[in-house]
């Protein structure tokens, strides 16, 4: 399975476009719609935050209640996010417009939106936009890149990833793009997530496969601990592929499953290594764990510790923090029988044995810290389960970001 | 009841030591004593941290078994935690280097680390500290200050506060001294805290009264969300007040643990605003709650948040931040029906009603966040309970401290 990086139009009847449209000031892109040439089922997961925004509440709606969907409309800039009944209402006159644009039933368009929260949506400058970039849709890898580009808010780049499966003779693509840099602690999902593939899956299957790759990619990645009140992931699913329809679990099921994971894994780490402020990646591995959930725990606490995080921005092997997460994150595990390694392209080193230091080198330790991605590898010694987490370093710039976003 | 801030000797018959022993380089203060001229019952709240540091595993021993205390010797620079077998022998040699010094018994012996985790205590220098300090030891306001100061690590300033009261016409005093900046996020008791006590009362209401403001002050405060393996709070009581002695509650119980809620209450406070960077002093009351848990989560949960404090620190009113810190706390609540008010020295502003914006002014809310220390109010209108946590403000000197804290 080879990863690429041709985003939502990899996958066969897709078409996407984007551009400026008004909502962000001066010529930044501001909107991206994604089409397909026909019906797809549709799947969805969504922030699990009480604080729900309005474009989530929609999306939920079609996931749930529609048997399928047609288009996206997604705008950055704004959230909708804590805007009551008018947020609502802006969705539904964004749904109306694309409607009549496309020609396709209302409860046929999702809606995501990214940006500050609690201001309400210009649905005047999104009715207008739907009208621009209607004729713009195009089934170009470029058409599709400019679509990644104008949802990003503080992401320093776009994030896009394809891959292409074989099933019963025929080529399968899924292809997705994302966006997330701040306020990203998803907890179901991530901010913003688009997925497209011409797989013929049933609806059900379709979720199924979705929920259970979230879990392992999305739900853990973590920038700042802040769960959003936007998080979506939502993938369409066309059939233009032509193969067997997935309607069970089976071997076609389960390299779909595997492929779909690898996407969400790219785009979940290309999230995590793009962290507002971020230097580098930061990967926890939690080896040898008695369950799936304690190794969970404790790799996430640890790739959420501010102090940790701020340690490897320094490129100091701090090991006492490491295991100090480890402590407080609530899983149970022998405090006094814990091995830490760190690893990356410049090699491993082993620093903790049985929980005290192995009288390692620091600086060979800061060498190898100083790559653009790090693992910390944590073995517990108690059983055959293991968890990876993804996050970034704590820098001054995300103090910088965050400090003065709205001015 | 008025607040000063004599520190742990200003209750009668306490004496206090510290100065520079040679753990720290320089000639940083790295070393404290505390010593009753009397045996004390002793009571005492610790870290839930899983990894404990060996001076926490000490000092649980001798609260939980021993009759009665009667110093603690505590030191700064390293925490003596990830230590193993090594570590817990370090406190032995402690404790009875301090009893042959103050002719005590072993077990009466607390002790306190505070620094990086990992190093194992120099036992050599702490044995000729305890000779060093012994013979200093003295009952003035300037000795108690000079022990603070010899506690702390990146603290920027030393934290004591005393209380006095009046019990069946005996004056009863509080006194405390505490540290922590960094690592601070306590789940049981904050990383340090000494507090001395002349009141007459038995071990088993020390321990209620201690255990029961724990709760509503030092668990309160949050610098990072990390949960030390240090954290430590006990508290002396050697009876030289003379009032009768508080074996059970009622009136006389009840004003002492109001004392000691206030002792602590400051103390806490002073941790969250010298939190590791800070600018300034934040805190956040939940108000009208249908229980005091749900308070609890919500309060803790808005001022934890990464993004909060970095807003808070860029002095900007961005509430959807808060609405999404108690979306995700997991504490229900109606995110329709949600007020927010900040306020200050500079006034109160009311910025969100029924979860949406009020139109407030953004240039006087910016005047209201630009003080010293800063409340955010959040009114959920569910019942008649509440709670208040402090933190501080997420600053590019945060990310200096912690960067680069062991070199």
């Amino acid at each position: 399975m080879q990863i690429g990086h041709e985003g939502v139009t990899a996958a066969m009847g897709f078409k996407a476009a984007g551009g400026h449209t008004g909502i962000k000031k001066g010529n930044t892109k501001d909107m991206a719609m994604i089409y397909s040439i026909v019906p797809c089922v549709a799947a969805g997961t969504f922030t699990t935050n009480l604080v729900k925004a309005a474009p989530v509440q929609w999306d939920q709606h079609i996931v749930h209640d529609a048997e399928t969907a047609q288009a996206v409309v997604i705008n950055s800039g704004i959230a909708n996010a804590a805007t009551g009944k008018q947020g609502y209402e802006a969705c539904r006159r964004t749904a109306e417009a694309a409607s009549a644009a496309l020609h396709i039933p209302v409860d046929s368009v999702l809606i995501g939106s990214t940006g500050v929260i609690g201001a309400q949506i210009p649905v005047d400058v999104i009715e207008k936009g739907i009208g621009i970039l209607t004729p713009m849709l195009d089934n170009s890898r470029e058409a599709a890149s400019i679509a990644a580009q104008s949802i990003m808010t503080t992401d320093t780049h776009p994030k896009e990833v394809s891959v292409s499966i074989e099933l019963g003779g025929k080529t399968v693509t899924i292809g997705g793009m994302c966006k997330g840099a701040g306020m990203i602690h998803p907890n179901m999902c991530t901010m913003l997530s688009f997925l497209t593939t011409d797989a013929v899956i049933s609806k059900q299957m379709l979720q199924e496969a979705l929920s259970s790759v979230v879990k392992d990619t999305y739900n853990m990645i973590s920038v700042d601990g802040d769960t959003s009140t936007n998080d979506t992931c939502v993938i369409l699913a066309n059939g233009l592929a032509g193969n067997d329809e997935i309607t069970a679990r089976g071997e076609d099921y389960n390299r779909f499953q595997q492929a779909l994971f690898e996407v969400n894994r790219e785009l979940a780490k290309m999230i995590a290594g793009d962290g507002e402020g971020a230097t580098r990646l930061f990967e926890v591995k939690v080896v040898h764990a008695k369950t799936k959930d304690q190794a969970v725990v404790l790799a996430k606490s640890i790739v959420t510790s501010n102090l940790t995080k701020a340690a490897i921005y320094g490129r100091d092997a701090n090991w006492g923090r490491i295991l100090c997460a480890m402590g407080y994150s609530g899983a149970k595990f022998d405090p006094e029988n814990v091995d830490l390694y760190f690893e990356s392209k410049a090699g491993k080193i082993k620093i903790v044995e049985n929980s005290v230091s192995t009288g390692y080198s620091e600086e060979e330790a800061t060498r190898i810290l100083s790559e653009d991605a790090v693992t910390c590898i944590a073995d517990i010694k108690m059983g055959e389960q293991e968890a990876t987490a993804w996050g970034c370093d704590l820098t001054y710039d995300y103090i910088k970001i965050n400090a003065d976003y709205r001015s």
